[in-house]
């Protein structure tokens, strides 16, 4: 591991007045102001486009920290923050806006002594991530000698491989790929951090994580709500863009990648884009047999997507997506991982189940109360890992019922997890990349993915196919019912 | 398995008027009938010398089960229960006193409808085992045709392995092995019952049963009253004899045994009676390098061993024995099996600890709070098994910390496990010998105990050597202290 840098920095917000800004990265700085983390020398610079002073715009995120911060508001902790908080009204598609925000930046540099090391945070929409980084090169805001210049760029990165390809080029000809942070948030949950420690920092684990043992992989994530306001966003990505590109893979990584050979973040990040690359690809046919897509539509006073704020009326976007993903390695061939992501579901739940094998010689055969034993982790809204094996019933001859063992890491009152948002803050300060997508990760998500979507363009989905408050379309059941699984009980 | 077999029997008990008959043979009777698992057609008669009536007995037996059944009484269930509880006043020493006792039983049968069938239960002083055994034989009181003849035999199966065979040889005269029901009666435990499910039921633990992943195993059975009122018994017996011969040696056999290829009794046992036979032989000189023998002294207000009643004051009897035995066969090569156990300890509980290797090829090699994972299945006072691993610490950045897990099986206020006397009358009634000691076991721990013994002789004790109230004699930490292990806590 190298030496730990120097954090001062001074961070530009791209986005100063959305929400992103508002509920998770102001409050973010204040938590780890909290935790006596943040550097000493830091400042904040949100650029908008509203009208507003400093004193304006740091009583509004007074407020939002009293809305989203997990830490209570605490007035001193408060005053030591907000004097280190500015606002910059800026036109940020404007090329010659950035000539002035150059001597500007200095001098807040200057003023918190952050010795010109700088954070870009990208809290915009996608298509302004290209154009933003150019004309901070072409002002020449990030050519300082003897600094340090990242920048951290917003999901989505593009909406297919065509895209993706594009906006790094324009990137990576202005940051190179390791100052070029790509946040995906579900990586800097603790439990997703806690993956590698739980398999690699035990003997209990790792030498039953193959298909020797492992029977299948289930990887859920639903939620309860729909599209909300968000239907303008989601008409143009949909739940394979939005959640299995990133996140589900992500997760699928993280449980199927082999051992680094050391924690350097590029070892890691190489152990995870071999299982993506490793993934199988689906011709069209196999497409059919192993992707279900889905859309919510209307169930008692929920309404269908197609109902929903700047929604089509005829919208083939979907809201649900089941499938069935194969890592072609020897470790894990023949181990289906199903993956599956909605709104509107029955439940909010993000988990990782390992369900392993029955004994191929069970001694207890006539005991058709077995059950396969699951390990079972959980990321949000729980945190923990939770494990079921068989035992004796007590009082019984030699009757079996499964019993449960517990580890909740965040199920007490009082004790909550940092946000994602923390540690990825302070993660790019230390200039550690572990928690980020790297271009090849990304990269090869998107050719996985892309090849579904273009799959799909041949073949009509009957939309909506589920109703608001239900598990999906029957097809996902279908999925596992075929090979004698079925989805576990999240 | 052979199909349940009629239970229907009369239990005679020698030894009616003792302990063991009042606090547990009695009470569980009384629960069996409580969980309806009592047969219809059943009778005790208990046998002593007092002059008492049937009235006098019963009267005492329900004051017992008041005091000592973990159900509490009912007057109902205990009228279904006390008109089949017979006293029998006999001097069983006696020979002639059988001639009257064969037509009595013969009543007893036809009044209760028991077919002839019978369990002879003796709980009386070893010595006189042989004698009843020879006794009932000569009176012809076990010759009924089509009839089953069982007979139990409390603890101790001798003193050594001579008297042992000795003893049994005047059984197998008279009952055949299959119908010899030598009482371990920890056997009878529920979480000893539960460690074969919980190896053999689950894909989770067996493939890591073995050198390749454990380090050691820590059999531990402690506990905090001193000899008591025993001191009688206890003086001829000791520590190793008392506890080792028996209930650890068990323990150790469930632990380390291999996979029976069915769950028929012999099949069991022979793979038990493998694992005692495989125990390294220790001679003279390891005996004094892998044993240690304590006696506790005088703490406080506490007494010391010698100044117990009928103890002498130059007693060399042992009340702690500490021990590294090996298992030499493939799966355990190497993997040192600890076991100790003492009187007059700081807690009382019988438990066994798994503990595995680190991982060689560490990941986490800065972190030196890295612990190994333990498995610990805990047997009494509390019932459960308890998992600890490493996990992430929530909110650092990779500090790794120990975690729990806990299986509790018997910890809920008014859920309690059922008593091993319960278990194993039923089983006797049932013809399952499973949870029972076959001869082979016994001769064979016999073996293995004697050479100890054996060894000691040669070595003078220095006697007191731990105070009442602390964990044993020093050298009982140096045993793993020189391997660089620690006993895990209980």
């Amino acid at each position: 591991m190298k030496p730990i840098e120097d954090l001062s920095c001074t961070m530009v917000v791209f986005g100063g007045t959305g929400d992103l800004t508002h509920r998770k990265l102001i409050p973010a700085i204040y938590n780890l102001e909290v935790e006596g983390l943040l550097p000493k020398n830091f400042a904040v610079v949100a650029i908008g486009r509203r009208d507003l002073t400093d004193e304006d715009y740091r009583n509004k995120k007074y407020e939002g920290i009293k809305d989203f911060s997990r830490f209570k508001l605490d007035e001193a902790i408060w005053n030591k923050v907000k004097d280190r908080i500015y606002y910059k009204k800026l036109d940020f598609t404007n090329a010659e806006a950035y000539n002035e925000l150059a001597p500007y930046l200095k001098g807040i540099d200057t003023k918190h002594n952050t010795g010109g090391n700088r954070i870009y945070y990208l809290a915009v929409a996608p298509e302004f991530f290209g154009n933003i980084v150019e004309n901070l090169d072409r002002a020449g805001i990030n050519h300082i000698k003897n600094t340090w210049q990242r920048v951290v760029i917003e999901k989505p990165f593009g909406r297919n491989l065509e895209s993706a390809e594009e906006l790094n080029t324009k990137i990576v000809n202005v940051f190179k790929e390791e100052n070029t942070y790509r946040i995906d948030h579900y990586l800097g949950k603790e439990m997703l951090q806690n993956i590698m420690v739980i398999r690699f920092a035990n003997m209990l684990f790792e030498p039953l994580w193959n298909n020797r043992y492992i029977d299948n992989v289930q990887i859920t994530s639903c939620e309860t709500v729909g599209v909300g306001s968000r239907g303008g966003y989601y008409e143009k990505s949909g739940a394979m863009r939005d959640m299995i590109q990133s996140h589900m893979l992500q997760l699928l990584s993280l449980i199927a990648m082999d051992k680094p050979s050391n924690l350097d973040p590029n070892t890691i990040r190489d152990e995870k884009v071999k299982v993506i690359n490793a993934l199988k690809e689906l011709s069209e046919e196999e497409v059919k047999e192993n992707v279900v897509r889905g859309q919510y539509g209307a169930n008692n006073n929920e309404k269908g997507y197609r109902e929903e704020e700047r929604v089509a009326k005829d919208s083939e976007t979907e809201t649900y997506v089941a499938l069935k993903a194969e890592v072609e390695n020897a470790r894990w061939a023949g181990v289906p991982f199903y993956i599956r992501t909605g709104k509107k579901m029955p439940k909010k739940s993000t988990e990782v189940i390992i369900q392993f094998k029955l004994e191929e010689d069970r001694l207890y055969f006539n005991e058709d109360e077995l059950l396969p034993n699951t390990l079972v982790i959980r990321v949000q809204p729980m945190e923990g890992v939770f494990l079921q094996f068989n035992a004796k019933e007590p009082g019984t001859r030699k009757k079996i019922a499964p019993v449960h063992m517990d580890f909740c890491q965040n199920c007490q009152v009082g004790i909550n997890s940092p946000e994602a948002y923390e540690r990825l803050l302070y993660d790019v300060m230390r200039g550690d990349a572990t928690l980020f997508a790297r271009w090849d990760e990304v990269s090869a998500s998107w050719k996985y993915v892309d090849g579904i979507i273009e799959a799909w363009k041949n073949d009509r989905p009957q939309f909506p196919n589920y109703k608001s408050g239900t598990w999906g379309p029957k097809e996902a059941l279908d999925l596992l019912d075929e090979e004698d699984r079925k989805w576990l009980e999240v």
